[in-house]
């Protein structure tokens, strides 16, 4: 097949599956046609194309993946920090007005103008590093209108910048105050009113929740899978975050795509999201910023076979973080990760992560021409260095 | 006095001594003339200049200072990271070729040319972040010609970019091969050979040595100091990092600028260098990297009111990190410094650290006009956030 475009004289990443480590071809090419890839392989037998590139010797990866952030919020939580760092205790950092009540409060007074706005510098800083999917999750809003709008300013940031986005309903986040005491009731309008009508308006590609003693039950959790189901939704959960709450098997009992944070998961959730196929998608920044100690059963996890996936986890309160090369390097140094296993958490598991294996998250025929061009000695480099970006050229969708 | 340029319509984050916190000045102005500040204050009673440039409400900070690095080497030790994550032992790493003894090596090899060629990355990164101070030192060459080509490579990248440059000579960073067994005849060499000639060439503002059970004994550490008297060179001390060698109080008995490290620094410790006015310089990059638990004595540092100064310690080994607002925000994290403490760190206290305190790390008349302007809402943004950037402009020497 003729490609409209052949970069060549490179050294592939591909990350396939079924190859060993990373997939490496050395002297490679990659041919795109109509955005997809047509080509992967020796250069010394790639097909001609009409426009060719010489990489000159560098490395190409498949643009990375971030498969957990709630980048769209309004306001931040510096003030907050700042606090933190003076000794506060959460009482009076709730007192002062902090809290993800403020990032609610804000949201909601946020238009989706606004609401696009300022998420645009957190969505470059992640494409500067090469990113190329993202999944951006709501749950600020907590109400019918303001979790839309949150879903609508995520579907925005697709169109406005080059980058695929996946957008995931998380009304079950948190309790809005006017339905203090009354989870229960929140669950009911999460099901009965929220997601028919994000679904209706094809807002959501995923259903999430938080499970969580701070946040909602195993039972209210079921709910909003349940109702996700009866929308054709895939769903993902917030599991095993500060406490096990047997989420991760709630999940993988449900098909999740993703089980996510997972610090206090057990032997019987690996062994639950094993046999149901669901991603572990670890979260170092969130680990690190909130000083935990106790980090996820890594070995555990590799045993077991379940597929490791690492996010940013970007959001105002717990993980302020917007760099995908630094949570591979936090992964780890704080979880014991190998650099193979960071590089594909970020590439093919990702992609999984978001039930998007067969679109990107490798180099392979027919997939998206999504690629990340890097100026490395080897792939180890975007992972053993720390604060450095050595990002080539990006491309999306073969552009 | 007529100004060159006057930057208005700034928040101004001054650093200055004797004021409150930050020294925030609103609705602020800077002057300039032939590099040095010429006013800092309200925008409302500066004086005028020739050209004016209108920061529309943008923060201005001092530019960012880095007071230890290491960032001439060649090679690097990302298999040896590789190799860790594996789980490989200490042992394993060093019977394929890792640890110190690869960077002497390559080091070594290396022309003057080849470690500017390879630094320059390195420092670009730092200065992409606003910093216009950083100190480098040699140590990964350990014989007379090889740290002297390592001193005029760290000069050549003062020369070839906008950045203030200040070296150490750290020749008793290691004990190389060749004298194995022998550590006193290499600091013979030392302090006989290498620091003449490093001297009389001019080409460090300072010695350091690395005091430690790994490192060189505190006679030794002794040795060099008195040497670098004789010389008429300050002298600063990598003290406490793995275990007490009362290395800081040491450096604070000969006037020591600066103790870095201080992990296991004790009270005694804290008193001799608040007595000197010795500077604390905290290196929590490779605090991170090596998983360190035993943070250093920050509040006894700052009850004895010994000035902390923050730093990336960047180096292939234990701190591969070229982010100066990273490491605030480790420190903030890891260490439990407030964010005013962070931003002087990188500021007034790393301009003393490094013997510059009259000429650089605050905006004050006469300093040199090293500016950092920054697209933020207030200076705790610098701290709170995790992997992102927003330098609007850096201006070093005026320009
Ligand atoms: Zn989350
Ligand atoms: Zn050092």
């Amino acid at each position: 097949m003729q490609s409209d475009r052949l970069w060549t004289n490179a050294r592939l990443a591909t990350m396939q599956d079924g190859l060993p480590g990373l997939g490496v071809i050395e002297h490679g090419a990659i041919g795109m046609a109509a955005g997809a890839i047509t080509y992967v392989g020796s250069m010394a037998d790639a097909p001609s194309a009409a426009e060719t590139i010489d990489c000159e010797g560098r490395w190409i990866t498949p643009g990375l993946i971030d498969p957990h952030t709630h980048l769209v919020f309004a306001g931040d939580r510096i003030a907050e920090f700042e606090l933190r760092q003076k000794g506060a205790s959460y009482e009076e950092i709730a007192r002062a007005g902090g809290g993800i009540v403020s990032t609610v409060h804000a949201t909601r007074a946020a238009s989706e103008a606004d609401l696009v706005a300022s998420a645009l510098p957190r969505l470059d800083a992640l494409i500067a590093e090469g990113v190329t999917t993202v999944e951006i999750k709501s749950g600020y809003g907590l109400s019918a209108a303001d979790e839309a709008k949150m879903l609508r300013a995520a579907r925005v940031l697709g169109k406005v910048r080059p980058v695929t986005v996946r957008t995931t309903f998380l009304g079950a986040h948190a309790l809005p105050g006017e339905y203090a005491g009354d989870a229960d009731g929140y669950i009911d309008l999460v099901c009965g009113t929220m997601m028919p009508e994000i679904a209706a308006a094809g807002l959501a590609d995923a259903v999430d929740a938080f499970c969580e003693n701070i946040g909602f039950t195993p039972a209210q959790t079921e709910r909003v899978f349940a109702a996700a189901a009866k929308h054709g939704l895939p769903v993902k959960l917030h599991a095993e975050q500060l406490s096990n709450q047997h989420g991760a098997a709630l999940a993988a009992r449900h098909h999740a795509l993703s089980a996510d944070h997972l610090e206090y998961l057990d032997d019987a959730g690996v062994a639950a999201m094993a046999a149901a196929g669901t991603v572990a998608v670890l979260l170092p920044g969130a680990y690190y910023f909130l000083r935990e100690t106790k980090p996820p059963p890594v070995a555990a996890l590799r045993a077991a076979g379940v597929p490791i996936a690492l996010a940013t986890d970007c959001n105002p309160g717990t993980s302020p973080l917007t760099s995908i090369l630094l949570t591979m390097n936090m992964a780890a140094v704080q979880f014991a990760l190998t650099v193979d296993e960071c590089l594909l958490g970020v590439t093919r598991h990702a992609a999984r992560a978001l039930g998007l294996a067969g679109e990107v998250g490798s180099l392979a025929v027919g997939k998206h021409c999504d690629l990340a061009i890097w100026d490395i000695a080897r792939p180890a480099d975007l992972v053993g260095r720390i604060g450095f970006n050595p990002l080539h050229q990006r491309i999306w969708m073969g552009r």
